[in-house]
């Protein structure tokens, strides 16, 4: 798929001497005209640095910079870690001619050590001169935010929205902690659409919450989960759009065409959402639960979580067992009440259970569907009420057990 | 130390074939007279048959005999397990001349699985005539409800209640689920102390309240826990405690004499539970959380139970690896309120953060001091209340996902 910023936007990914590994380690991504900031952060009480300074800044109608670097997350970093990242955000801000107010930041890496706010200067600088709206750049930005990953995740659609093409592009990173604490889920969405604050706040909020909220590695939340977005209307047919012209849009979407992006944007936050366990340390399999039948969302999600975090049902699925045991008695601890003489289990589209009582299969049939689909399954069916759910995880693999516990700090 | 059944239990343990291993694999505790029986039960909707059995017949002024298989778990098994497990209580019954309704079950092995019923009653008579008081009559019955576990796990304290000799004696198996669901906590423990059947249950409450449900080895809560005692009043000097009174117990214990046998029995079950995650799964450390400085001893507990559940934290004990990151992380995502800045951690009793911010420390000490010892503690304190609370559980290895993940049904 060609991948393309949306108008108005420029990247750039650069190495900077944070990470020793001397990958990229430094992305910038600049909205030439003030763009819509919307947000939304981890729930952890211990919350990084940068996330402090964002929740301050957002919602906004004005930001112009996001600065993200990878190898140190500036979390438990204490007073001297807010000032810190101020000062990143600053020093951003002044690269793109822009209040310092207008900046945001993220950070992913070692939780505990200090930015070397000296090489994080000088990458700044060194992204803001390498700033471009090719498919380089993008690429670039997206490998800057990389820690453990092993892709760069990249994701976008281009619609007509109203009679007017516009894009929704985004990049995220993994979400496991590695290394010591390499951590964080992290995503950019932006989109030249024309947005008001509280729709683009109400639309990020809604699609985290069926996408971003739904996956899992390790069930370990970090503390600096963070997900952008920004909207500068850069794609609307109205005259002027001159980067001069500051705060106010022109025609902000409404109605049909909110509507249309909203679909878009839980499109996006989908598909990056998923190459994110799509990708998790040492997995070998994207495991997709299913939860039908509940009597809300709430319930659905709650026990895919469940199911979804249980090492147990993790590892059979790594050894391609099909053991339904687990699941089921998984579900049967979520909190959430149901007849458990109604459950019925499908595991890669075979029926292994049905409304509480065993059936016959062939172990060694599902077996080999699940060794040879790098993707599984899980479809549990209550019959409580009409809601469902889907969450998305890994399997757990001794490989990941090997990549955390095999460094020492 | 010297450990022996209480007055008046007899106890068996045989191979009756329900394991393919050829180890023992049913065990009988049989009280001579009618004993007071209370019981504490997994939570999980999705529960064993030989659970739903229990529920009805405890708490119980009159339990004769307990009858444990291990190899198959009687769980998902609809109304045939049922069945299976009623009928399974009364040959316990029958084979010690009691009534069906003195007699409990438990089972712990393969989920979905039926009992096979003619090895089952095979394996009562058998067991009902090798009944006896002494060490290896107890040691075979600990044997008989093993499954993963690599050591029996037996415990017990003599002491002077009132001026009379009072034992408490347990036995338990592990927590882990392999093979493919070869699951459950399970614990038996004898007294031979008069106890009023509500002082028993409120008793046995309390002491699982701070031992059996403060540990975990992979959090995947069992279709089958269980925790019984039994209570039979033959330690009291009061005349004639013959077997064949029936109900209605000497002098059953109050004031002091009942606050002696409390703290007791909340020993031996905290012995009793800590042995499990010492022997779990492929572990290498068993883990002591202590939180401190809580609001509520709910809030220390929800706290340690989120750090021992942590895979990060779990892999990182097992690589000896001092990374307080993944520790003070999993404490800001417990679901608790408190100040990320007056927190602080101690590892092996060696402080790695302080009030919210790092201090400096020799990672190399730490990580020696993690290496060398089998135990690790970690005591984290946060500065909200006087409330504390403790949780013990494993590391995770790559041992245990070989042990789960490669076993084919």
């Amino acid at each position: 798929m060609l991948l393309r910023l949306p108008q108005g936007y420029r990247a750039a990914g650069v190495f900077c001497g944070v990470k020793r590994s001397g990958k990229l380690d430094l992305s910038l991504v600049v909205s030439d005209r003030p763009a819509v900031g919307a947000a939304v952060y981890t729930k952890n009480l211990v919350c990084a640095a940068p996330v402090t300074i964002d929740r301050e800044r957002t919602p906004s109608e004005a930001i112009r910079v996001v600065a993200i670097n990878s190898g140190v997350a500036n979390a438990c970093t204490g007073d001297q870690g807010i000032a810190d990242a101020r000062q990143m955000a600053a020093w951003a801000a002044e690269a793109v001619d822009a209040r310092p107010e207008q900046a945001l930041v993220m950070s992913t890496g070692v939780i505990g050590s200090m930015l070397p706010m000296d090489k994080i200067q000088a990458g700044i600088q060194a992204a803001a001169r390498e700033l471009g709206d090719d498919e380089q750049s993008l690429d670039n930005a997206a490998r800057g935010i990389m820690t453990t990953d092993t892709v760069p995740k990249l994701c976008g659609r281009e619609v007509s929205i109203g009679g007017t093409l516009t894009r929704v592009t985004g990049i995220a990173k993994g979400a496991a902690m590695i290394g010591p604490n390499m951590s964080t889920m992290l995503s950019l969405i932006m989109t030249d659409a024309p947005l008001r604050v509280k729709d683009a706040q109400a639309a990020l909020v809604d699609a985290v919450d069926e996408s971003f909220h739904c996956i899992s590695v390790d069930g370990h939340m970090s503390t600096n989960d963070t997900v952008i977005l920004l909207a500068n209307g850069a794609a609307s047919p109205s005259p002027n759009p001159s980067p001069e012209r500051g705060g106010g849009f022109p025609n902000p979407l409404t109605g049909k065409g909110l509507e249309d992006f909203r679909t878009t944007l839980f499109e996006v936050s989908e598909d990056l959402a998923q190459s994110i366990p799509a990708d998790g340390e040492g997995a070998t399999h994207l495991i997709t639960v299913e939860v039908h039948g509940c009597r809300s969302r709430q319930d659905a999600l709650r026990i895919g979580k469940t199911i979804a975090d249980s090492p147990l049902v993790k590892t059979a699925i790594a050894g391609a067992d099909p053991n339904w045991g687990r699941i089921v008695s998984a579900a049967g601890y979520a909190g959430v009440q149901f007849d458990p003489s109604k459950v019925t289990l499908h595991l890669n589209g075979l029926l292994l259970y049905e409304r509480g009582a065993p059936v016959d299969f062939s172990p060694d049939a599902v077996s080999k569907s699940i060794a040879a689909d790098r993707n599984t399954s899980i479809v549990l069916i209550l019959e409580e009420g009409k809601a469902c759910a889907r969450f998305w995880t890994t399997d757990l693999t001794a490989e990941y057990v090997r990549l955390n516990a095999d460094y020492h700090t």
